[in-house]
């Protein structure tokens, strides 16, 4: 007997033939013996719905209220999963964030957990019901009600998995495992059957739609191995886990491109220490989020400063730099739109000399021009026209051989 | 400085315009000084929409479920009118049942307050706040969400009022008034400027849909003054109260006709002690609610027994009586579907002769044919043929002269 945390996104419980579905597949875990704790997002659609309805009532609602109204969502998918199994003949509970205790801090709409108090949930398996749980969604200590922001239903399940120390931790959505590049814009990219912690997170980062950073994150503090598999249909996926020691780590395991990225060139700030630092504080204080930096060369003790942002904060960055403008004297600076942020990433990249050499080479020869670059550990990053975005992800997939990976 | 509990119905919240509708009228309350409590329902066809929902899942949902499930309807509509208040510049904050800590009996979908915490709701009203709560809902001992059925939001108004010793209560639909008569089935029905609680009891239950009659009965035993109007206009509406010595009360003060039964005559039952109580006492076990009863005269040691349920119970009441057919030794029963009943309801009746004879009069010299006839202290009613349901309203409201009732 296993205990066991899966988790439904949003697409796999969007109608009731869906959640019946999902009744099925939980009720042929449970009826293998184990222990199941199911953790589901909001239907579908339902999170824009209301989204929508609160549009029409004001432009600028108070978090509170937002998390009051939002998390509605995840409790009439649980009341209705939990129905569809009952319906199957099977014994089942709903909880919510604050009847599963899931304590947070107080920050509404981007809260993190503090603490799970099992009390409850252990005493739901202990009479053999299968246990659903609302993702995305916790309570502070006022009894308010919070969500967790980007991600939240991932966070949920691994760290509801972690709290009661689950034997398998099962991430079901419309996505069937984590590939070494977008099946849709690469053919033969591959399933892998397996990925790092690591790695994961710079997928993840990178925009592969699977898995939150956050859950990964917290997956990797607590050693816990994640299973990435749809839930329209049984084809194995991904486990995502710690490294393990093993000859021959791939050097590169995937291939993501980002078209949602701008790049934002300051010219011409004066050569002195700190003006950077305070550039990137004040950006950091209105809640820009930087990506790629560079600084160029210096001409008459004047350099210019380049970086990406994501293209939603584009007029907040704006905003802060007319603000900034006069203190650190500068007088212009250009926003491109036309770039793709390309990158390959690998645990083995670190050990391996060479890979960002090819890398480059491969895009040059494919006549693939890099305007930016950074690199982590296990990450390489250019930053291309948009238009060349598609046939560098092609190429670079090609140029590691990502279709053979599994081999 | 007043303490107010208003209520606003589920068509005073069915969209954005009415939430920024019932938003101003709770403002104006604020403005003037008053401390402010707001019940709301769910907006509009939110409950049916979940309902239907639930359809495609179970016929036969778990209570608790259902609870779960229903309970997000008011959680929408609490954050979104707290929303619109913020968006005109006021305070506010909206609770649910369970943070307004509404104690209920464990009882799922028609569960009862048991006690009200007023702790939060006092620390919130404290710090100016406008409090938002939600109708309908309260929160068993296990912390599991409970609904309070029919009713529900008009009996949680009365009980917070109650609870936090209110000034006043106010409920607001889309009805502006308790009326002597159903104004679409009579012209020159007039509305009432006051009506007592017994009165509302008696017409409540007769179907009058402005107020329901476990809130009648509540505010009666806390007695606690209520006032019905409109959520779309400021027209006057009427308010419910305990009877006030004076002279004068009026002898009858509505008339209503309901279409919602159904008649059952349980043909020649052995006229010994006992039958009829097992008999009503086997539907009552079944959830049965018997409305009328009459038992006809005996022949050859035999009974009738008529009574009338609603109609929505008939498959329920079949199936007891043929549970208890041959225990109970009867063969046949008969039911009319053709059935209405209309009553007059006034508490000065009881003291004045002859009301029930100018009802049966008028009645009979309009050639409309009683059936069976009921009396309590302040209520009689008859049942006649259903074609006749609405010329019997208009002459009763004409013999009583209740379009001059105010005056």
């Amino acid at each position: 007997m296993s205990l066991i945390v899966q988790k439904y996104g949003g697409s796999s419980v969007a109608n009731a033939e869906l959640i019946k579905n999902v009744a099925k597949r939980v009720i042929e875990g449970y009826e293998a013996g184990n222990q199941m704790i199911v953790v589901v997002s909001a239907m579908g659609d339902t999170t824009d719905h209301l989204i929508e309805l609160m549009g029409d009532i004001t432009d600028d609602p108070d978090p509170r209220e937002v998390d009051m109204l939002l998390t509605t969502g995840e409790q009439v998918s649980i009341a209705l999963l939990t129905m569809a199994i009952h319906s199957l003949g099977y014994p089942a509970i709903s909880l919510t964030g604050s009847q599963m205790k899931i304590k947070t801090n107080e920050k509404h709409n981007q809260a993190m957990i503090t603490d799970i108090d099992t009390t409850r949930l252990k005493r739901e398996l202990s009479e053999n019901k299968i246990v659903i749980v609302a993702g995305f969604q916790g309570v502070n200590e006022n009894q308010d009600f919070t969500t967790l922001g980007r991600g939240g239903s991932d966070t949920t399940t691994v760290a509801v998995a972690a709290a009661i120390k689950a034997d398998r931790c099962e991430i079901y959505s419309d996505v069937d495992g984590v590939y070494t590049a977008d099946p849709r814009l690469v053919k033969n990219a591959s399933k892998l059957d397996y990925i790092s912690y690591e790695e994961m997170l710079e997928l993840a980062n990178l925009g592969a739609n699977v898995l939150h950073p956050r859950a990964v994150e917290l997956a990797n503090n607590y050693n816990l191995k994640l299973y990435i598999a749809s839930s329209f249909n049984k084809t194995k996926g991904t486990i995502v886990r710690g490294d393990e020691k093993m000859e021959g780590k791939k050097n590169v395991v995937g291939v993501a491109s980002d078209l949602g990225e701008i790049k934002i060139t300051v010219e011409r700030v004066p050569d002195e220490p700190g003006i950077a630092g305070k550039m990137f504080r004040s950006l950091a204080d209105f809640g820009v989020n930087v990506d790629m930096i560079i600084q160029n060369l210096q001409r008459d003790e004047l350099n210019d400063i380049t970086f990406t942002i994501n293209q939603e904060q584009e007029k907040l960055a704006v905003k802060v730099l007319e603000k900034i403008k006069r203190e650190l004297r500068f007088n212009n600076y250009s926003i491109d739109r036309d770039v793709a942020k390309i990158s390959i990433v690998g645990a083995g990249m670190q050990s391996t000399p060479g890979v960002a050499a090819r890398m480059f080479t491969s895009l040059g020869e494919n006549s693939i021009n890099i305007g930016m670059i950074t690199t982590s550990e296990i990450k390489i990053s250019c930053l291309i026209k948009k238009e060349d975005a598609n046939n560098a992800i092609n190429v670079l997939h090609q140029e590691f051989k990502l279709d053979e990976i599994n081999n």
